[in-house]
């Protein structure tokens, strides 16, 4: 471990004592909310962090089924932890925006930062583009049931059936394309590995501990916090829960963009938004007829036409072969609005 | 004519007959629905290898023309049979279904097929592109008459009007396209006549003519087979009429791809699915003028949304330049996904 | 000032004086409207290249802050009248209109001309993408207020907040971009100034205050013309005061694709669109405040729903990379289909 990683470690340790103070010691919802929303990004990275790691020592093959698996716990655990509190619709948007955040503001930060830095970046690799590809055909399958459900009577009555059935092609999808295509995504790094495995195993199974406990406070203040903030559900679930748990971690992405490597930003960035389609989503919804209410793909309908925007621009910006920082700009805007756009509650 | 043509023209024979047979002899509606629309699926290859050996035959303006208005009369005499029997949602969900079949369904059968025998195919050629755009904008144009309808009510009590005024509209289009592009779809093949004349001729008859009796047999038993089935009437146009009509007649481009052709593939796929939507489909909406009940462009709201989707793909896909048999394997999950929303009936 | 700019000149003077003598004798309103909408057309052309000429004598940074300043002062002024009499639909479709009249009917009209005159047209300028890019991006968070009020009911009840916030936004990118990219639009151009300078301020001068006294009588004529003729508040918007106010002006766009400068013809058109959505639209909801009744972004569905479309056929068309006048053919006819929909009125 180098100096910057224990740093890291160390932040991560003392965001995860002062979110169990927080928790424990009955601070404003407010407060316990913000502290273990920063513990659970600093978690979710040291988790990713560690799953790089592991997959360097792993065939490549091996470790992309390791990555994806492990990589996106802290989300799963906020989703469970949620879900047990009947907050399906937390979870809905939180799914949907860790999809946005990923494609639309991270990668708008990319573009800005990578540009501002380095001016116009070229990528030309088809490596990227066909995962945007593949990101946005994963998008546009899971905003079927929703489209379904609003706009055509006959499938709106059996939404489940149709969520599970659609749930179900995507896991296929997964497990099928997982081989060829997924494990590639991090082994073009082609960095050796900087922890042994002990620190790497200590550290990943201590991080993903942490995150399950954070999670559980997270989503204890969840409720009270959003509504003293005034915001909705749906804004907790599409912005802070999807940015914390999903979004953070991807900072790795807008690094690559500043060391001018745009085409490896782009890969893990979009790759981030695919996992979170092909696995997360469908994962949930399986996980989810074991609790008392069970979560479909029906999202709000506004929820799905986003999705479908972020994901049709995601190919956009992607296949125009390069990106400037007033790209990135828009694509920040572009988020911010789709965001403000779910500020109100119902 | 070689081995494998006189195979096909035997299956074509037999399967007529197993049809005529379950028809006069008061099969199940089951039963003589799907001998039907083998049979028509068969048709449908003989008349497209027929008009394409035409082809070759005729100066490539001329075999444009011909190809065009001979390669879909299977599926104009489903859709007049249709019509004559007042199942005009039948006829709507099968145009809509033939563009969603051939650019997902058999576009992402080409890419499986092709990725899985060839690894990564590349397609470069201007001409793919040019056709993906095309169908996109044209595809466009069909939706909005629905758009209309179901988003702007001032437009919705001029429903018929709208309509017609855009089947105009692709008609024109079509003609004023034709001599430039659409006969250069099959030139390429460069292939000299493999039938003679005579042959020719004799098999593109006797198919339309037999073409023509299965239509009327099959849209006989497509009500109380559907409902049998439990199938909605959509379904049954979207997915049974428009495969059996139109997209297994492009079985060829996926020949094409596992050949390592995939521009080709790309180009006879696609521009398959821009007949239909410039030429057959307003044609239809014309010729229903004649009929007791018209049919218009305003489709059921869903279907216009997954045309517009099943557009935009089939420009992604194509533009992004290389595929895999990844994105076919998810192309072919869209498709299942899209078919799965139209199941249930009203 | 050559031969043909003393011909333009005499046209705008021409159509000023004959809108004038039908405003104040009191033609039909049909006719009034007519000659005022010429006249306008006339009068953007003439604002249009006026600024162009300033912009030559400019640095390019300075040139691109007069250009999109001046040059949509024509549009600026039938806004500011038409929202004096209220009549805020019209002024949301003109908008709206400009974007779709661009990047749909002139790049159509660019696509056909330069097509029939030079055949197939390549660009492959990373120039044209990127303004494509930043378009259909811009479109996007346009429309994102409509899609929130039509599909999301707690955003309905702050329809007007978030409009501002939105507004805010894109006028917030505008200036963030403004001198990175936008002046780059005119200089590529390279020509030197064909008029002194005090001929182009003369124009300038002259031809805005033409444009705002036309523009009163236009928009005093506007109701009872669209009313004798039948056609609704929102077709007049987003055709006639679109085209009119908007894309005559860049009829320049036409004739460069005629000289078989295909990049640069793309360019003009697509920045074009991209002014009214970053600075006109904002701008103008902004200044609406200062009116009795003021205007949000949410525009009637299907005007928004037709923007989207627009923005992304925009890029559709220009990432491929080039255009045949087939290509050309398709989206003037989609523009009509458009046209057509909004022809009714409530």
């Amino acid at each position: 471990m180098n100096r910057r990683d224990l740093i890291e470690l160390g932040i991560g340790l003392v965001l995860v004592a002062a979110a169990a103070v927080a928790h424990f010691a009955d601070a404003t919802p407010v407060l316990a909310f913000g502290i273990a929303a920063l513990a659970i990004a600093m978690l979710a990275r040291l988790v990713g962090g560690a799953t790089e790691q592991l997959g360097t020592r792993l065939g490549s093959s091996a470790a992309g089924v390791v990555q994806s698996a492990l990589g996106n716990l802290p989300e799963l655990f906020i989703a469970l932890f949620a879900l047990n509190q009947g907050l399906t619709r937390v979870v809905q948007s939180a799914l949907v925006g860790s999809v946005i955040a990923n494609s639309v503001l991270v990668l708008g930060l990319a573009f800005l930062v990578g540009g501002a830095r380095n001016g116009t970046q070229r990528f030309e690799s088809p490596r990227a583009r066909m995962i945007a590809t593949l990101t946005t055909l994963a998008a546009t399958i899971l905003a079927i049931p929703t489209l379904a459900n609003a706009f055509h009577a006959p499938a709106a009555k059996h939404a489940e059936t149709l969520s599970l059935f659609c749930a179900g092609v995507l896991l296929i999808l997964f497990f099928v394309t997982l081989p060829g295509f997924l494990m590639g995504g991090h082994e073009k790094s082609g960095e050796p590995p900087r922890w042994s495995l002990r620190t790497t195993v200590g550290v990943l199974g201590g991080a993903a501990l942490a995150a399950a406990l954070v999670s559980d406070w997270f989503v204890t203040a969840l409720k009270p916090a959003t509504e003293a903030l005034g915001m909705s559900e749906d804004f907790a679930g599409l912005v802070i829960v999807a940015i914390a748990g999903n979004a953070v971690e991807n900072v790795v992405g807008v690094q690559f963009a500043a060391r001018n490597r745009p085409d490896f930003a782009i890969s893990v960035i979009v790759n981030s938004a695919l996992q979170v389609a092909l696995l997360l989503t469908p994962l949930i919804v399986f996980a989810s007829l074991f609790f008392a209410t069970s979560l479909t793909l029906v999202f709000p309908t506004l929820l799905a036409i986003v999705l479908l925007l972020a994901a049709a621009i995601t190919s956009l910006v992607v296949y125009d072969g390069e990106s400037t920082w007033e790209e990135g700009a828009i694509l920040v805007g572009l988020y911010s609005v789709i965001a403000a756009s779910f500020w109100w509650g119902a």
